[in-house]
């Protein structure tokens, strides 16, 4: 079996792309004739699904990879997850990977539950069922190993991945990732350094092929120069970077999240493309697809220009 | 409107009882008539309502409230989570304050998304409609306060509450939340205490009668002596107490989350008390509904009796 970082850089190979697309279905910035039909939270999760259709479509062989982010979908209950599944179903219908962004964070059995509902399989009678089955999920670190180890198994078993959050993209990031620690040598470091020293550790026994580990750290591309200290702190780890678009990472800031192999970022961007149509002129409402694949078209180009500038675009 | 933290403190005083029963259905360990007839996930969602069901009917009139751990139930996808929707209805009918045990963190927008679907309201064509609607969240505090203020202004809004992760009661928890910060002062303390610092902050906009904030924080059984700590840095938040039972916290380690008045802490036993069947012989598995509520008069009467040699006992 193919472990998923193998699978994932496969992929971006080939669709020449680097890119994520975040699928976050906020309904308030849906096009006006989604929100004038929609009466109910079954018809507002139809819709999600309808719009979700319709970007994947447009984008699908643009991109490796999308990443819906579930508290758009919790939202709206039973609806809105229900949405979800078929979203990643479509999706992965479409040979896109499927990265959950859900940040889910527990202990032992419950981190176990978790595992087992979102990337692994469960057991009803003697038969082993997957159920959500993304390709990835993201996960929260803040309880140590306690929270991790127990997606490992899955990861392994059923070549799947995870991202673990080391530097988040927001403003007050810093009042915890960016607390400074002495060591006992008087070196002053800080938080987010000792996160990614554990997740190069929870990484090294899960690596593919080419050497990067299905253990990913999810690094902001708001803060460039964080990304860098990140990038020597976990050579084989896989980047999932948010922030680039409106959150403001340009292509420029987003080099430092990448290896000298070219490699080892996935830049992610969810409102600039899914939105794109209230951003650009050419577009109307109903053009929002179309909006979305010229976004990610312009997203690509970007990336591989400045990866091109600096010589690691690998293709 | 009652604000969430006024409703537990009367529900509390009413029922006698600091004890919250946490539903962590782990069908693993259900009753093996359960097991031996759940041959799909929709049997396996059935099973969980309806041992729910008897559980809470069984310690309704013993406890101030419950706290569905939402992984076991995410585990079996939609139809786990429709036995979620229907556990948190039921308890709410039988007069339970219901927690959920979700440990969400997002940011932005998308803490508004998870905030509006657990706690608040969404909008469906200018009508406001409640989702799973429970009446407090716990929340992970590791990307900041950008995590944390999207709720708060359902929490104020629709009298709910959220529980903030400070100090879990697993093992690892040292390995982030232990760590050691200097401050310019040269003087050494740790990261927890930063975290509690910012919860009694943002706690502070949202304080009922009591006295007491609707912004609580998760503070683990098995940490006495961190305990002691955190109830001087944070005197008006409640905290959410695990680790009592099986994770090895007693009623003697739980009396440093309490506070002056006899209030302060909620104590949380979830296995210990729902599968209680397989630790006590007096019991078989028909019976697991009447062993729960056996290890809740057990455990009030523990609690209850350690407060009362401390002169701690408002009763």
């Amino acid at each position: 079996m193919i472990t998923f970082i193998d699978n994932l850089i496969n992929k971006i190979k080939f669709k020449k792309s680097h890119a994520v697309v975040g699928l976050d279905p906020d309904f308030n910035n849906f096009p006006a004739y989604f929100k004038n039909n929609a009466y109910s939270l079954t018809e507002i999760g139809e819709a999600i699904l309808e719009f979700n259709i319709k970007i994947i479509d447009a984008i699908c062989d643009l991109v490796p990879a999308i990443k819906p982010q579930i508290a758009f979908y919790e939202r709206y209950g039973l609806d809105g997850i229900n949405a979800f599944v078929k979203t990643v179903n479509y999706g992965k219908k479409k040979g896109l990977i499927v990265i959950e962004d859900a940040k889910r964070n527990d202990i032992g059995s419950t981190a176990t539950a978790y595992s087992e509902g979102h990337i692994g399989r469960v057991e009803i009678n003697g038969k082993s069922v997957p159920v959500f089955d993304v390709d990835a999920i993201t996960v929260n670190p803040y309880l140590g190993s306690d929270g991790i180890v127990p997606f490992l198994q899955d990861v392994k078993n059923y070549g799947k991945g995870i991202f673990v959050l080391v530097k988040t993209s927001n403003k007050s990031s810093i009042e915890l990732q960016d607390i400074k620690i002495n060591d006992e040598d008087g070196k002053t470091y800080k938080l987010y350094e000792v996160v990614a020293k554990l997740v190069d550790n929870w990484g090294k026994t899960v690596k593919g092929k080419s050497g990067y580990s299905s253990v990913g750290a999810v690094v902001g591309a708001t803060f460039p120069t964080d990304a860098r200290i990140l990038r020597k702190l976990m050579p084989k780890t896989y980047f999932l970077v948010p922030g680039f678009g409106i959150q403001g990472g340009k292509a420029e800031d987003v080099i430092s999240s990448f290896n000298e192999d070219g490699l080892g970022a996935l830049i992610n961007a969810s409102r600039s493309v899914i939105y794109a149509y209230q951003f650009d002129e050419k577009f109307n409402e109903v053009q929002f697809a179309d909006a979305a694949r010229d976004a990610v078209l312009k997203m690509n180009k970007e990336i591989n220009q400045e990866l091109k500038k600096r010589q690691l675009l690998i293709w």
